[in-house]
């Protein structure tokens, strides 16, 4: 494998209450929260994506000093880039949408740059399928391509969502999507179901608790942090995906073990990002803080079975 | 430690519907699924409990050869044993309680025999709170007392709840009962809420995502395992303390890794009850098929951190 890695996703302006407080408009999008958090690791990563001209240049200037590539992001003059309002309510786990205002994303004609068609590990974030099969067809031969999606898709696309499912080799969820996506309550019996659509790994997330790894008759569970405050769940997801895929690009490994790993980056990467509101935390966040989180995951889960 | 668990609950009838069948009469109530989940391991175990004239001979007997000694439990001529029948939903998250026969609870006057007085761990099972500290009373010098307690105690017998809970060394409750008992959210703020109580072990059972262990500053998550079929989650509580503080009595240490590791021997046993109704997995599970499992439960959680 090589190392490089392309994302596809959105860029966006959020705003968010939680019950630990309110923003203004912050910077979003999955395509950000995927690019943060791969970029800790030593690899190539290209941003597909697009913007409107409010975009502010502090915040291409941040992800370029990351050493994202921005060349797949495509800014469309006249028009706005993609906002959505949410609400989280006071278990954290349930969010109601104030506002979703598609703006650019209406003429989103995705474009990936050539030096990055090759890139090893495809990973088409949360968005429409029509817009993930338009970048997956102009990859020359990605050895993984990892799709992410969310329950809109799911009630609204169902036909198309089906037809991409087939194409990627790892599909992330969270658990109330496969259980909605295969009419299926117990999550191993759901991710049977969904490996039986064609992706041989799936990932489901469970929230705070953790996430699970299915890979033929193999099942990884990741815990999450225990953590005191959640601040703002938003981009958890997103951030998890992109540790897990950062990871396993600068591995060039897809071994099982290596996936094991990589969905404790990932989940690492989640725990970061819901301690602060938006992306404040994985923008400041450095290796040595994730090396020791990495560390809390396995004093976490770790026991010892030498009496039997 | 010497390697004596001195148990205290209800040996019980319940009747069960699930979504996938519904039983008739069968053996239950909480010190059954506790001394059959002990009784794996090389112990003493005695059990404290009551029991009506309406008790099968084969019931007992079934406890006797599983090596439990039963000179703690008392008949009551011409009174009927506790009753208790419950249909689990779709989800079996929940459960409706049909019908409460408390019978012989009502007169229980728990006694514990002289050879169990010095027991090293003293498991007082979910019941009046009276009733355990009536049992505690009774103990010379235990080296851990742990509690098991579920919502009914907590909505109705909050005061002496607390007294109890201030004596006890493990607090084992689910997700939902230590929410309600500390009004609050996050696990880990409710955790440090039940510590500043009196225990220094608290154990959050959180059923089909595992259970967590709090002591002082360090957590240890359990996962669960990922069951294709669960048919009946009635006494998986009960089974994995009795797991918990079976393997605590044989390893005769209760360290922090020790105790991690009997969380993974409840978390097993608790995973075996569940497939099948009532008791009749514990019933025929052998000391092989416990290992198997715990193996499971290591490939489970193992992951390898090479890379950083």
């Amino acid at each position: 494998m090589n190392d490089k890695l392309l994302v596809l996703g959105t860029m966006a302006y959020d705003a968010i209450e939680s019950p630990f407080g309110k923003t203004g408009k912050i910077l979003g999008g999955c395509a950000t929260y995927i690019g943060l958090a791969a970029s800790q690791f030593k690899i190539q990563c290209g941003l597909v994506s697009v913007i409107g001209d409010d975009f502010k240049t502090a915040h291409t200037n941040l992800l370029s000093s990351k050493g994202l590539d921005l060349s797949g992001v495509v800014t469309i003059p006249g028009e706005k880039t993609f906002f959505w309002s949410g609400k989280y309510h006071n278990d954290l786990n349930t969010r109601t949408t104030i506002d979703t205002q598609l703006n650019v994303l209406t003429k989103f004609d995705p474009k990936v740059p050539e030096k990055f068609k090759d890139a090893s590990i495809v990973l088409l974030g949360n968005l429409d399928p029509n817009i993930q099969a338009a970048v997956l067809d102009q990859m020359s031969a990605p050895k993984l391509v990892v799709m992410d999606t969310m329950n809109f898709w799911i009630e609204s696309y169902r036909e198309k969502l089906d037809e991409m499912i087939r194409r990627v080799d790892v599909l992330s969820i969270n658990d109330e999507e496969a259980r909605q996506l295969t009419e299926t309550h117990s999550l191993v019996e759901a991710a049977q179901k969904l490996q039986a659509l064609g992706p041989q790994y799936i990932i489901i997330k469970k929230g705070e608790h953790g996430a699970l790894l299915f890979h033929e008759k193999r099942i990884f569970c990741a815990p999450a942090l225990p953590l005191e405050e959640v601040f703002d769940p938003t981009g958890a997801g997103d951030s998890f995906i992109g540790g897990f895929a950062g990871y396993l690009s600068q591995r060039g490994s897809i071994a099982f073990e290596d996936m094991k790993t990589a969905v404790i980056m990932g989940s690492a990467m989640a725990s970061f990002t819901v301690q602060k509101f938006g992306t404040e935390c994985l923008e400041s966040l450095s290796f040595e803080q994730l090396k020791k989180r990495i560390l809390a995951f396995k004093s976490l889960s770790d026991f010892e079975i030498e009496l039997i």
